[in-house]
């Protein structure tokens, strides 16, 4: 048993969104710190057989309208950015690369300004200047990391990643793993709470 | 605007068990009152084209953990009855029949011991035999049920009832439809509550 827990997030998920708002200070109060793991949601589903909601009109309806209501009453901003949904090469493959000049931490704050940006103020984050202005709000070199983030390495570290994840179990984001045990979506925080207060770490 | 909430569950479903145990108590608390609707959720999830989770081996291992979490949670006697799942044709025909003979009233307290007896106890529910001795310990002659709900007419409206439901945008269960409002998911009766506390009655 080690104190990190592991986080899935999709940058294009609404629920990872509202979940990553509140990850560092839910594992933080339970002594435990979170590995932050960008994938691409449809790889995942892909696994599973299941169409991801946005393309069944029934479950898009009620998603939409789903996501709103939860925001509201957990007093986040939320707005659907235009375009949505897109797919999140560009900030996933960014965020690795900064994780790897950087540090995980300037990592996963990056990653957070990230999710801000696109469902707190619904700029277009699948962007590569975007994602760049980003990293330079935070002190990251620009040119590198547009460059970085284009490198082959980091495209094959961010695809080897997704499907690590698959090999974990993990079929949805938000996801995450403490201790071995799965939590998946915004609405299992309150039992991961519960799991983390009762743990024992060795 | 009526006080009626619509509340949409399969017989096959803890979660839809877990909900039935409390939905008629927080309906009340808001002036409320409840019709159940049993529905096949196999006919729902058809029509959106996702698998059901019993059939994709990396998430019923998933909901089988989440399952029995949930239930320690919120301290709910939870077993997985000999052979789950099983299509509830039986329970569900037989209500509709108490329903028509008996009354609403009769009927949802039919379709609360059912659950309790299936996933309470651990008993198979999949059996006519079962499902008319759980109607006579409600005063309900067995041979009239055992009648009854094999009748094509009866037959035809459990059919039917859950063509209606797809109608209505149901494609999961429990679901709850309330002043037009979809609520999917045992996780999503904390929003009810809400939403039921903040509309008026007119």
């Amino acid at each position: 048993m080690t104190a990190a827990i592991d986080f899935y997030f999709d940058f294009s998920s609404p629920y990872a969104y509202f979940a990553a708002r509140r990850i560092e200070q839910l594992a933080a109060a339970h002594g435990r710190t979170v590995n932050w793991h960008p994938v691409l949601v449809a790889a995942l589903t892909q696994s599973t057989g299941t169409p991801l909601a946005v393309t069944v009109p029934v479950k898009w309806h009620y998603v939409n309208l789903d996501m709103q209501r939860v925001a509201a009453a957990d007093n986040i901003p939320f707005q659907l950015p235009p375009g949505f949904p897109k797919l999140m090469l560009e900030p996933g493959r960014a965020m690795l690369w900064i994780r790897e000049t950087h540090g995980a931490d300037k990592a996963a704050k990056f990653a957070r300004t990230c999710f801000q940006v696109y469902f707190g103020d619904g700029i277009d984050l699948a962007d590569a200047d975007v994602v760049a202005g980003i990293g330079a709000s935070l002190g990251i070199d620009r040119a590198a990391l547009l460059e970085g983030m284009a490198s082959s390495a980091i495209k094959q570290q961010f695809k080897q990643g997704g499907a690590v994840a698959v090999e974990q179990g993990v079929f949805g984001v938000p996801f995450v793993i403490a201790d071995d045990e799965p939590f998946w979506g915004y609405d299992r925080l309150a039992l991961l709470e519960r799991k983390l207060a009762s743990a024992v770490l060795r």
